[in-house]
């Protein structure tokens, strides 16, 4: 009924090239400006704003066999990772404004390298777990679980910039959430690891309130660990986030998403979230543009705390004539 | 499978001082535009159309503590409740086309004081359960549900033109269902009073059917009452009845709400009807307006008999050749 | 896990005939222009395209009692009859690209012709049931059910160019999903055949994948007959696919379409299926247009194996460094 103390230590990483589309460098800004700390501030939650990250520029970055953008993308994750480190240090709840997902590489591999193990909650229309051995696209935000995941290191090359990475999460601590666009490679290794998939698929037949109650039964089932949410806004149907580079139809409502992290939230778990690939230019109106990043802050709202049934202090008295 | 007799009552209420928005004193007309008193009929429903109330010219209506309008918006529902005593004594269930929510102050009172105990079922993105004493804007159509409540009457400071009103409904007869938006002093006195909430969480979570079972249980688990449905138009999404003065992302689907008002009618409990918030100058387009007025229409429709599955008459013959 | 090997035989129909509005006979060429071929050889499924219909002009086609453009709706349906009992026996699942509604007289009934008794799954927003003699429009794109029926025989007066029909389903082998506007007339006879209908109101109640269930389990409790499924693009939400003549609020979302089509094809015993009623000069906008016909691809595509897990071939090899 009354909300325990919680705290948001927020990263901004403007950085785009784990994939070909300018614009969404430009969602820290445009999710901050929509007034994510005010409103954080308002439901209770304390927040240290970290700023945005500065990265290096890679001048010369060839690509390196399919694979676009890797020093990039490396040295990128590097520092977001150090950050993260430093945002879980002083006892936040981290959280990472993309950017684009590659930078889940440094979120998640920097989490853990803080607080240890982890359960990881990837909510996304796409899988994002090629190697880049496998990649259609060559783009790294395709990519980034198959660089954490302890199961598959012995697919991944040798890579530039790439060699601080260690694997961090086991194939059985991963839940994927609202996937409808997983490439044939990309299916071949869930089903060959095993990894718990609720597609859109199991959304519509199951729920999204069973789906959550089975997302958690899994990862608690052994024991209960920090659990990362990377929120790809591409989960979210495209009539509400549109403004995102790889909208695909037939997505989560708008409330299917805050209950997503509504229910993360009172687990008490959440230890990290990123929030990623909002992209500004990709919406064909400003209505476009304000429908996705709203939502973004919104789901921000719900992983802290804020309650569609709403909240109240402890110590409120009500006022009598 | 057949509709038993139904008649509706209809009364339009322009009045718009409960809140400061220009346009919602325009729903009465509008809703009557898109055709309600003839699609009635069409399926079989005796309709008696009372027409519009006039309200009396409030010229001083200065602020009572931070309460605004209060003389003409306790004027005009003290006119409201006697015009809906003369609607059920004429054996109507009553229609109360709105105006703004304010309205359900005299709606409430007069279908109480017509028939005694009711059950009230509150469809709406907001609680509207502000005191005069913890209401933030001061609008009253935020705080009708104060002035009803047996539990909250030593909460109620004297108001002028407010003394005719004696509460009438008691908490545990009352359910909410679509909350969304909801003031921290209002979430209060919805846990001080155990108040039964669906929220649009737990609309989520248990789905719109179960909802409706557990709503219908739970009011009817001492004795079957009339149930009054005040149903605020802001309940439905925005994308679907956007001319509406404090719209809330996040609402019922036009299915949900249709179901709501179909179940309702099956009870056949459902003994008056508000349907409010509907202002026609908040729409951005005509489309906009049209989809909400002819959502309000349908939900109208639901509440007298119209099933998605069909009806025929009971006396129907199929020709031959 | 894995797919099976699947054929589709397409067969075009530019036929309007069934309806007054205009554009409809465009549907073949817009659907197989969104790629339709492609994308179904793309997901692993053989394609024969038997191209489009013509069909005989037929010059004086005055009203037989009230219902319009008799001779030439029987005479298309009789060369569509032809036409899908070649694509079932070169071994194809038949796929009729509409066209309006009234085409599914011949497709049914070749498709019976060709492997006998048929059980029936109708999505739309109709039931199209009405008899020439109840009709309240005369259009027979909402009536083909009722030539189909071996229950209506008696009711059906004879017709010009419709004495090659026989009766070919019984009521008990059909299912309706997604019914929202039924005429009294269609009630009647719903009820008076013990029809199964899940009505909006039931997807409402039960969720879709309950709807799925409950309509397998009852088609298969005596014998697993061929599965024709017969899909009007009306029964999806206006909000989708507005390019239709006869729209209606409160449709099935698309991913309650896309499941139906997966679950269908999940049976093994999906054998036909109908596309109709895609309009492409009645959307507003371009994108109108667009998000309809892209709808009516998707469901295709489900129908033969997509899922939106994914899919992978059973000989895939995961490549190493
Ligand atoms: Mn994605
Ligand atoms: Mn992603
Ligand atoms: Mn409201
Ligand atoms: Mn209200
Ligand atoms: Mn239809
Ligand atoms: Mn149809």
């Amino acid at each position: 009924m009354t909300s325990r103390p919680r705290s948001a230590g927020i990263i901004g990483a403007p950085f785009s090239r784990g994939q070909p589309r300018v614009g969404v460098d430009r969602g820290p800004d445009v999710i901050r400006a929509a007034g994510l700390v005010h409103r954080l501030h308002e439901q209770g939650c304390a927040v240290k704003d970290y700023g945005n990250l500065t990265f290096e520029e890679v001048v010369v970055d060839e690509p390196v066999g399919a694979v676009k953008c890797v020093r990039a993308v490396g040295s990128a994750n590097q520092r977001l990772s150090e950050a993260v480190q430093n945002v879980k240090r002083d006892g936040h709840t981290s959280v990472l404004l993309g950017g684009d997902h590659s930078l889940a590489i440094g979120s998640i591999h920097g989490h853990s390298a803080a607080v240890g193990d982890l359960s990881v909650v990837w909510v996304d229309a796409h899988a994002d777990i090629n190697t880049p051995l496998t990649s259609p696209t060559g783009n790294i935000h395709g990519q980034p679980m198959s660089y954490l995941l302890h199961e598959l290191q012995s697919k991944i090359p040798v890579l530039p910039n790439f060699t601080w990475i260690k694997p961090c999460v086991s194939a059985k601590d991963l839940v994927y959430i609202g996937l409808r666009d997983v490439d044939p490679e990309e299916h071949y290794i869930l089903k060959l690891l095993g990894v718990k998939v609720f597609s859109m698929s199991a959304v519509d037949q199951l729920g999204v309130a069973r789906v959550m109650e089975e997302t958690c039964d899994y990862l608690s089932a052994r024991v209960k660990k920090p659990i990362h949410l990377s929120f790809d806004i591409d989960a979210i149907d495209p009539s509400i986030t549109p403004a995102t580079g790889t909208p695909v139809v037939g997505g989560l409502t708008y409330r299917e998403g805050v209950y997503i992290t509504e229910h993360l939230c009172q687990t008490g778990l959440l230890s990290a979230v990123d929030m990623v690939e909002v992209n500004p230019l990709r919406g064909q109106t400003e209505q476009e543009v304000q429908s996705t990043v709203h939502t973004a802050v919104d789901l921000l709202l719900g992983c802290f705390g804020r309650r569609r049934e709403g909240n109240h202090s402890s110590d409120y008295i009500l006022p009598e004539p």
